[in-house]
């Protein structure tokens, strides 16, 4: 009923947070999720990453490159070596213009130029040589002027850079190819995991312990290949980075620099995690409750009739106000503590750039350098710089990444946890009972194989049956045998097991004890079971009609037209088909929507009068209809030659039955024989 | 049923992005939603407003005095002014700390630094004036090296740049919290219109025309909030840069400068249009797939258990699978087409770099400025440079903000909507007959003034009724009077009209012809109705059976708890008293998935003895029980001295009621006496 769909809804609103650890299970489960992404060599997977990779590393050594070209300068100047400085001129123009354009971030807003040129160094302009300017003597100043007008002529050029531009729009494609085969690999997987025997039942009402699996292969799965598909390529190279880095920073200044600058990133990420945890259990709050408002407006939309009826708009109101004034009050908390986070936050940038000048400074005032020339010095100050702010860079940016591989690490803690569950599920499956009978048998060519008493159904021996989440006992040593022509009604009080023992013929569960055989197949051939809750698929009407054979035979043609028009009619569902528009019409509603709860359970019978099974069990198939239109029904099903267990509360419908099976609880039975109708019985023994 | 919310989640996927005009229609409807974002003055909403404009302005003002400073030094250093160039000095340092940090891209990333210091202009690194440096002679050098020098020392100061540098933080701050509170002031707006009388009735069954009106109200209130207090300040200025720097630009390099901007920004918004729009409507296509594709796996979530007993599991396989196939393709296809947009934005963006140098050179080259000095020149080309840029980022930045845009266009659409139509209902619902009814009567004051005929409750005269979706005729003429002691059954076929004329006795539905008069009230002292489909609200067992009491005596104590437990017991809901764990148990459960059908039937018959209201009305309350229970339930309510209105199938049901209308549908009814209880009858004359 609504409830299933608002558990999913307040589970997404509680959820929050997964649990995100970064232990050992979480590198066994990652490798097998990976298993899946690169299921061998050579996929399209594996070599969109290698060209990404490939990508990153040429932009690293790029960067390195056009780091160390200010020294360079220095020397190259210094020297007044003028056919060097032209070479190191054309090296650096084409290392900048390819930096610049290969790699997203390079992506220079509007914003960020008008900065550049309103930075304290960047007051130059572009000044054509054959306008009088002062001409700087100073090499280095000369150098300044030179150079900017060099990049400038290069950029009006686009011979050159466009090509270059247009690099980084192949990047972000090859990301986004990446990511959907990824998905696609994934959630294949999982569906293939999920819908193997009846894998999905079992997770989704037997077992309780993982949450929302359809929100993990649809949702979690799309977010962790999104994320990955972002971040993996710089996470693999950033440990290189890291540490050719540090070993340069210590080589020009000492042990000093990669110190100050691990103790401070350290010391900022502790502080940061300190501002951070409230903020994260007050996020954690506030998505709750952001979920608990959408479920409550969910919930009214969802009962405005049964609301309107109670006359309840005023105490709704009031309720889903208090919701909003807790979801509030939560959200302007949260943005009072989130107010000193980002205090933390800018102190530490603004710290973070001193450190980077500091750092430089000291092995200058200290005097280490002493014995150097003016030329050397500025070449190693200038290298010293670019190195020191690199790395610092590379902190910050595995700190941007951090937030990141949690994420990815919660999104692959509950992938992993729903692969593992679906695995054990899929295992005890293949040994089960129902393994051979998981689908519809179609072909029909097992009737030589069948097993020998041919016209036996189910035979129920010394059954016990309990509750399995609670252990209640429903049903002590049942015997039955099921044959055709012997229907078989099921009474009993609310909660005494009938339809237990439904699931346990229709094999969802397991008995306690003794054993249940089905001596036939599900399908037209076999048995069909119409469940409590009538199902319906998305789709045409003789989609509903034919369902689940569809997929199956999904061109049947006009020729099954004539039956499937014939059994609407007997089931009283003449108006619908206008209604749909004919039998193939794709509706865009929803079936649930557009029925009411008796034109369901009628439609239901028209798809059994469609299958026409041997043995057909019915769940309460009957409870919004009238006495009359149940009779019509069930004499329609006899008439068809089928045989019947039914569960039902009316005593009318007896008289269709051959025996009566009553359920008194707490294990106890009673069959009885039902004199009503004329029919041989076959319940020997019993 | 399932359907409730299976059409919400379709209907997100389907909705895709709603109409966003910018026309007329949108003004009037933004400026109604302004009204209720700033309900008066001096409110917090509009103080908080007013102070963020106060930043922005500022900012601007700040930003065109740093712009303009290079141009100051040109002129200072050009006159050898050494007093007017430290006083320009002192006033630049300051302007620059405080631009950057009032404003949040101010927030410099690590990496921009980084580029910062290898951008052409920039290899200066600073050096300590006590080591022996190249000396430069040249003015603008001087200028250069000291200002970036002066620049770290301010930086190390904290005592200045600190506390400017968490102006940010308190920008942000003021900008969320405006979020709440006009979050806060909409949703209950919307919350008191949709929660008065049967609105929310009318709207969610009746009307079709507004979609997901709970979406609505919980999502689209919240990102309209947000979008808009992002945007609000920069929107309401950027008219006026616009028109100032446009001026500044034609002012220095006349009509070339500003025509070639615009009529570059509008060819480029306009081939980035044609690139966007086979993309919008992918993307649409896509949120739609995804949608499905989530709806899927919650169907088969909800559905587990029928899906199951139909061992659907191979077929649905194939459906989700497909469904996968088709939203991976759309996403191929998509990212395909996204390559194309990512090349015409870096080639825009490209070009546009180009412009800027472009527009600077031009006036140059044509010797217009010839008979100016080279100082006078070199100060007019950095003025220049830097209002042409400032002029291209204002539109790069109006670009950025059109999406937001056209995102608060779209939401003020759909909340308009919804608030019209709210109104209009809630004018209706002002001038009508359960207009005095819509909330319960507790006060018991209005003994005195009750209508004459003391003993009825319903009158019903000539009542016609028809579905109001189709107008298919119901009931022709019907003549009733229900009072006291004479209880009624309604029976008749599915889709006969049996619910729909309860719907009319509840005031749900207006009937076509003929007077209807509620004579009694709603509540303990007069009528409650039990719906078809059980509703149960959020909360402890006590505020399930006293529903829809509690919020009326929040405090009812312990007092009732004995009657509670009693009248549990009597709807045989003793163990779940137990699972519940006592009545004020918060359970985090949902009612809905922990009940069967049947217990859920129990706990609404609990309810209805705790209310023991004169009049109940029954709408098939015990379909899922068996006979015995019904008659148990029914007994008991005749035994609190209920009259029962009901709906059933059964015929055992008949001796619990003095009359019987049996509805044959197409209008025709008949009412009949019955003779099964020994009452006196009362409906004289019909």
């Amino acid at each position: 009923m609504a409830g299933g769909s608002s558990s999913s809804a307040g589970g997404a609103g509680a959820r929050g947070r997964a649990s995100s650890r970064l232990d050992g299970l979480f590198l066994r489960r990652f490798l097998r999720l990976l298993a899946v992404l690169f299921p061998g060599w050579p996929s399209p997977s594996a070599l969109m990453f290698l060209t990404l990779l490939g990508v990153a590393l040429l932009e690293q050594l790029v960067i390195y490159q056009v780091g160390v070209i200010p020294s360079q300068y220095y020397e190259v100047l210094g020297n007044k070596d003028f056919s060097g400085f032209k070479t190191l001129t054309a090296v650096a123009v084409t290392l900048i213009i390819v930096n610049s354009t290969v790699r997203p971030e390079a992506h220079v807003s509007w914003e960020r130029k008008r900065k550049l040129l309103m930075a304290p160094g960047m007051i130059l302009v572009i000044k054509d040589s054959s306008l009088p300017i002062p001409w700087v003597t100073t090499t280095n100043c000369w150098f300044l002027f030179h150079f900017e007008k060099m990049f400038v002529l290069t950029y009006l050029s686009p011979s050159i850079s466009l090509p270059l531009f247009q690099l980084k729009s192949f990047d972000q494609f090859i990301c986004n190819m990446m990511y959907v085969n990824w998905r696609k690999s994934l959630t294949e997987y999982l569906h293939s995991c999920y819908f193997q025997g009846q894998v999905y039942y079992n997770l989704l009402v037997l077992r309780e312990d993982i949450d929302n699996p359809d929100q993990r292969i649809s949702q979690d799965v799309e977010r962790f290949c999104r994320q990955l598909s972002s971040m993996a390529s710089k996470l693999v190279i950033s440990p290189f980075t890291l540490a050719y880095y540090t070993y340069q920073c210590f080589h020009s200044t000492g042990w000093l620099g990669p110190v100050s600058i691990f103790g401070y990133f350290i010391i900022g990420t502790m502080i940061n995690k300190v501002l951070m945890s409230p903020i994260v259990s007050k996020l954690v709050q506030q998505e709750k409750l952001e979920g608990d408002f959408r479920f409550k407006h969910m919930q009214i939309r969802v009962n405005a009739e049964p609301a309107a009826f109670y006359r309840a708009g005023r105490v709704e109101h009031m309720r889903t106000n208090r919701r909003l004034q807790s979801l509030l009050k939560t959200q302007r908390e949260l943005i009072g503590k989130e107010l000193w986070l980002y205090i933390g936050i800018n102190t530490f940038d603004y710290l973070g750039s001193i450190l980077s000048y500091v750092v430089i400074a000291i092995p200058i005032f200290s005097g280490v350098y002493g014995d150097l020339s003016p030329i050397e010095l500025s070449a190693l100050v200038s290298k010293n710089a670019f190195v020191s702010i690199y790395l610092i860079g590379c902190f910050s940016q595995l700190i941007d990444l951090s937030s990141t591989v949690t994420d990815v690490a919660g999104y692959t803690h509950r992938i992993g946890e729903l692969q593992e569950t679906l695995l054990s599920l899929g295992r005890k499956e293949n040994g089960n009972y129902s393994e051979a009978k998981t689908s519809w048998d179609l072909d029909g060519n097992h009737s030589g194989e069948e097993p020998v008493p041919r016209d036996t159904a189910f035979l129920l021996e010394r059954v016990t049956l309990s509750v399995p989440s609670s252990g209640k006992l429903l049903i002590k040593d049942l015997n039955l045998r099921i044959s055709q022509g012997n229907s078989v009604m099921i009474v009993g009080n609310t909660g005494t097991g009938k339809t237990s023992l439904l699931r346990v013929l229709g094999g969802l569960w397991e008995s306690t004890r003794g054993s249940i055989s089905m001596l036939t197949c599900f399908g037209p051939r076999g048995v069909v079971f119409l469940p409590q809750r009538p199902f319906f698929t998305d789709g045409s009407l003789r989609e509903q009609v034919i369902y689940p054979l569809k997929e199956i035979y999904p061109l049947s043609g006009s020729a099954d037209d004539e039956r499937i028009v014939r059994f609407l009619e007997l089931a009283g569902l003449t108006d619908l088909l206008a209604r749909a528009g004919g039998l193939d019409e794709q509706v865009d509603w929803n079936w649930y929507d557009i029925l009411s709860p008796g034109e369901m359970q009628r439609l239901s019978f028209a798809r059994l009068f469609y299958l026409q099974p041997k043995y057909a069990v019915l769940d309460e198939a009957t409870s919004a209809l009238t006495e009359e239109v149940e009779h019509e029904l069930y004499r329609m099903c006899l008439q068809l030659g089928m045989t019947l267990i039914s569960v039902g509360h009316r005593p009318s419908l007896e008289k269709f039955h051959s025996w009566i099976l009553k359920l008194h609880g707490e294990g106890r039975w009673e069959l009885t024989r039902c004199e009503k109708l004329k029919r041989l019985p076959s319940e020997e023994g019993y």
